[in-house]
């Protein structure tokens, strides 16, 4: 008894974020799988799918925003009720992978909770993850796993090159050790100058920054800062009066992912920038939007990659010539 | 180059329910370690321990209550954080185990999130398990090495014994499902007859509830009900209706799991019970205190099931002859 | 080098009860692999297939009869075989789960072997199980992995339907515990009334059956007795006898499994009995048989959830309205 | 809150072969944990330990003779309680180590049964192995983790030479593959002269045995034919014949297992050999004693083993000198 | 959204024996993926695919050659990068598998090394194993997971019976241990002779050799030595002289693996061997070639095991009739 | 029977780097334990410890310098043959993580060769890491187990204080992104003020480097340039030659792992460090040394770290205000 297999993509979303899951759907054509999600009194989470889901190519999207441990929680268990259900194939797609800044001993009798959340889905079923824009490399390695790693800087750079392309720009990192992504940045933007904040110390004492100093030439030019999140927004927004103080323009800052914890907003909102841009990779409340905030959808990349997972075409070929 | 080893009981706790926890360190005369624990802005939690915990034998405890989700999280960072750190053995203690409930699917394209828990804790490292009065005794099988199943029953049959023993007693079960719990209880009430709240179908609409009907002989008598837990009191509550309009005395609700979510403490305010007994497993805000409502402590049962694992006593001694 | 796969769906079955397995794979047009399988002197089990299994979805069929364990080992050792062998998938079809009643520790130092069970399956390769009627839901949870949990009520409640559907129909658990399957009976009978024997304890010795009394009305009516399985007989027997005491005008017994353990059948044969339903989860040898037994092929069950695995299609809803 | 801890040896034993394990338990003084252990009417079986063993270095003993799939998963029941029950190690001691002989692929679509064994303890809690003279060494290296690997050897060699040591001894190893075992032997017995069998095949028919002959000098010399177990005796009784017709002046066979299968009791007396001389590593019915047999016990040499083990000293020693 | 899968087999080839995998990749079509591969300045190596390996059916091949060690690393990288790049199903093929000898503890306190090699893979990422004629048969359970065990014997036989198919042939093994082996060989050349290499023993000191003995009649025979491999030749080519003081007309050496470690190559140039008949599962560089040296290639039966592994045939077949 | 344990450290160490081990040894007052170690003619090696191992408290060490890979895999094998020895506890040390830089996927494709060691250990039977100076912290994350992290800083900048405190001192970083190590450094050499290299990019091409620019005044001060290796030596020198481009009255350089591959020694030779510090986490041969070259021993805080974690201490106090 022989038969032809037929792949079956199915799209589930966690209750986190449901626009950006809904883009992906739509984008995808496929749509999201209805399921029933609640919380009971306790707060103990129940997920159902109302459809039959067996033999599935199943993507299971979850923002880890806050509430993250609620979110983190539901994206569980929506991974062991697909495994239960007999999914062919679970992938986690984690547009901001929680806990990401976890990901050492910064001290002795720390967790890694990085590390913790890569092997809390394994347990739970995933057999792959999707993410963009991890707070450092090397968490692609705490899955025992493919993970699919993609870069929003390709939707960012092109935003700002085509609205301030015609300016004369820098591309200007808010710490040294992230330079090499405005080299990228740099590259995208047909070779704008790089330059960075030096945060100098004092030479008598040298844990406490004196200040921060722009290396690099800014002066008359629009400089596009760059940085993976914004959480509370202290770095950048010092970062942009350096950049001012030093005689740029104007700053653009540019981040993929908008945590935006209180008093990121506020911080923003007073602070040279021009513009805010960011990607949806988390939901934005209402209170949290401001005149020079703007979000670029995420959603075209997310589901362009799940759509090369789904026919194993290339992810890789995606970034190509994007370094 | 030789010693003979120390084995060193250290115990930790979670933030959920630090005064069950203080107590039970108290008991043992051990303390708890002093530990860093916090949430970023946005939600993502931090553990780190302030002494060496390098070859101890870690409990670390935790109550899962709400917000249940932020609670159990924390309880696997500090599991992973003491594997890390090089505990000897780490023993996860879980007074109420959370998402107990989800012990099964009970329909299809459901998670069964109790398997799911036990999984992810044996993934953040854990060794083994001591928890209270299981929903389904089953349970003990989905972690994958010993479990210590206590049992409050001693405690709280003891403070009914003693506070309404001259009176004549009945036990009652609120479910037909849950009457072996009540003839554990009557046996240590020194043999209280039984009764139990039969739903009773309407014949021609048999999937529904015509009415709760007491089956066994509580006239006169001071009911105990008893149950595992009391999350929103709506079948408690209804059983003690049926109670008095039995011709009971009087009605007296004993529970172990003290959940108490909305509605829970109105209706028990206006129930007939005179006295509502629950243990602390679970903390007990101010708000939800009511005059008749009476808190045993469950942190002497726990304590001296530790004092029984660290010193490879027998936990199941503790309850011989109350079954 | 390309090409398009195909799934071949190949069934196997061990020596415990090849009728059935016959029966399934007559129904699934496949028929059954051809192997050789025997003991040396010793009792060492061997088996060989005859047939490239390779890249095959193996369906592998044993029901647990006694001798128990013997056939368990060959289910086992089939599974390690075919995982050697290249088989794609491997779905463990287990009609009765040996050991399924040692569920829990019922006291100390006892194992659990219905978990220890799921493991060894699991070790030898299984990927997934299909099973009927368990005796406790929550022993889904022990199998890491999809289990296919099918219900012979439909079966077995449709056959009284048609042969006793135009009298007085009472549906009876011989256990207050098991009353929600009564429940689903009901349902299934357009709404049959519903009963259970209630053991009654002795006020003065409540750890003492003292008699079994029917709560519910049953007079005039012929009383359908559900349960799991039939093991030895005792329980169901009696509840039969006090059913005919409480003016039933007849006993029909429907159980799953037919274990029939000695005195099982002599029991039943004196019982009031005027039928005794079950289906061939078990092999029923012949000299078990007797006048009143009916027995009822699962296979028509067990050939469709295969076929619906196989072809990805949904087993929950082979009992959509059914419950 | 420190203390010493205290390591504590528990020996256990399933009921396949209760004499050995009695001795052992002597020998070791520490005697045998009592427990309770039956089989359900039909036939699951049932094991639960009388005494607390937390914390214990448990070793648990089986044989596995016939019904070898009964005691096989009484084994495995008897390691899932154990594990469950917090013992601190668990050895799992398997005198002779069941399917052994399945330790590969003889052909394609077969099981490795033998690997399926270990990986089976593994699953059950087994931490490590004890077992004696193993049907290939490989099998070693089947089980992830220690195994103490003894030999009976040095037992069986030591009586034959203290019986028959004053005459002209000759070593014969039955099989041309086994002959390394008979070189152990022969520097056990002080040099004595090796022989083996050797099949003979046709020229025409090479698959076909044409003829056992004697390899090596024994005439006027007592052959000691040796082999790791007698299953159904015909390999060796052939080989007895063999060394009569080569000029032996007698033949006494030493084997270690004595699985003794029918008909090998019936060969063995009707055989030429003076002697038999086995082990019980399996029991051996009264219904298979006969004049000629003679069992040696190997509980001392497994009792020393667990010792070592339990002590932390060197079991490789104790076979120093003899290979 | 729904599509018809393709499998797509893609053939990959580590830098230890490039001259093999390239006929491999030729005889299925295929050709090799393009890939980086090289050592650091510190001896790390790095490996990197040219293409898309996303949802393939990788074949990685590596001949486990000296530098041993280098290579099997580099095999276990290839094995890592194609996990974490998505391939579907990654079977690792080792023509010669390394370490096979150290497949036991021949005494206490060392490594079954040959063990660690399959879990090394299987940690690496490996679902199946494909290898040539193993050391022991054992090796094949030392893996969890599907192992297609090639044998060389009908390549070499086939060469044997062409070319010395007319003389008088025996097929001597030289080895007791290994007599199996060469009842395959005689049986392939028609019923060839049997004979072997007895190492005789002094005696009076039973653990020296005294002589290599040929048992069996091959007085005016061309004699085919026979054996998995050659490594320092020192066994065999005593063999071959032991042969030809017994009267041989001509000794042909056929062997699977050609390690030929020094002096191998001296000890069989100076042998009395007319030929000597390997195979290409190691590399065998220049220096190494002599005149007598035939070597065929094992890559039509790899290739062929390939295609029926990615077709889902059957390798047993490739086998039978083969004895 | 009981007794009370006796822990045991026994130091076991590789071939790659005796001296360190040996040196180790001697601290720790236990020396090593004597092993046979070889490679076989084609490359397989071989390990035995000639002492019994049984029980005891492991510490392998081994230095990942080239050939790596040989001293990798005989680094696996040693802690396979412990675990099958029965070592009660195995901590692998190694000085020097090999692989720890390819720890990120920088392209598609690529193996994560880091974690892939990690899990190599862990398979092996590895139960705890200890190293030095991670490339980057995440890799304690690669190893599921705990990770004792040491640094050589206090050694390397003790030195440094006490031969060149009472100059004028300037710390410098050789790249941007590794600043936050020279702010310890700062902080040990009572506050020297920072600077660092900052590779200037051009502006029309800046994926080229266009100069070696010193961000901080270096002017007239002694430099010491730190950074976690010397491979090549091509960054580090060039750091050299800017610093003293910018005025520096000297340069020092420290690192602590010298692998020092061609052509570092002439380029460190040349260079105008007046002083190069490594420790020998790595052998250094004799034709690598030079002049100015001054090896520190890390043997003291390796000897010292196995004894805090044999003897349950702290490990992270041996750090604690050391920045």
């Amino acid at each position: 008894m022989k038969r032809t297999p037929q792949k079956n993509l199915m799209v589930f979303s966690g209750r986190a974020h449901p626009e950006l899951a809904t883009e992906i759907g739509d984008l995808l054509g496929s749509g999201l799988v209805p399921q029933s999600a609640y919380a009971f009194a306790n707060g103990e989470l129940y997920v159902r799918f109302e459809e039959s889901v067996r033999g599935c190519d199943a993507f299971v999207i979850q923002s880890h925003t806050a509430p993250i441990n609620e979110w983190l929680m539901e994206h569980l268990i929506m991974v062991d009720a697909l495994k239960r259900a007999s999914a062919k194939r679970i992938t986690v797609v984690m547009p901001f992978y929680g806990y990401s800044r976890q990901d050492k001993k910064h001290r002795g009798r720390e967790p890694i909770s990085a590390r913790l959340v890569a092997d809390l889905f394994k347990t739970a079923g995933a057999d792959r993850l999707i993410t963009v824009d991890l707070h450092a490399d090397q968490i692609q390695g705490f899955f025992d796993g493919p993970v699919d790693h993609l870069m929003a800087l390709p939707i960012l750079a092109d935003y700002v090159k085509e609205k301030y392309g015609a300016k004369q720009l820098a591309v200007v990192s808010p710490d040294a050790g992230r330079i090499k992504v405005a080299e990228r940045w740099s590259a995208r933007l047909g070779g704008a100058p790089l330059a960075f904040i030096h945060k100098t110390r004092r030479i008598d004492r040298p844990n406490e920054v004196a200040a921060n100093r722009v290396v690099g030439d800014v002066e008359g030019r629009i400089c596009v800062l760059t940085d993976d999140m914004i959480d509370t927004g202290g770095t950048i927004v010092k970062a942009a009066e350096a950049c001012m103080e030093a005689g740029a323009a104007g700053v653009v800052i540019a981040a993929t992912h908008a945590i935006l914890s209180d008093p990121a907003v506020d911080r923003l909102k007073n602070s040279p920038a021009v513009e805010v841009i960011v990607t949806n990779t988390l939901p934005i409340d209402a209170d949290k939007q401001f005149d020079n905030l703007t979000t670029l959808s995420i959603a075209p990349l997310i589901s362009r990659a799940i759509r090369e997972v789904f026919e194993d075409g290339s992810v890789t070929s995606m970034f190509e010539g994007h370094a």
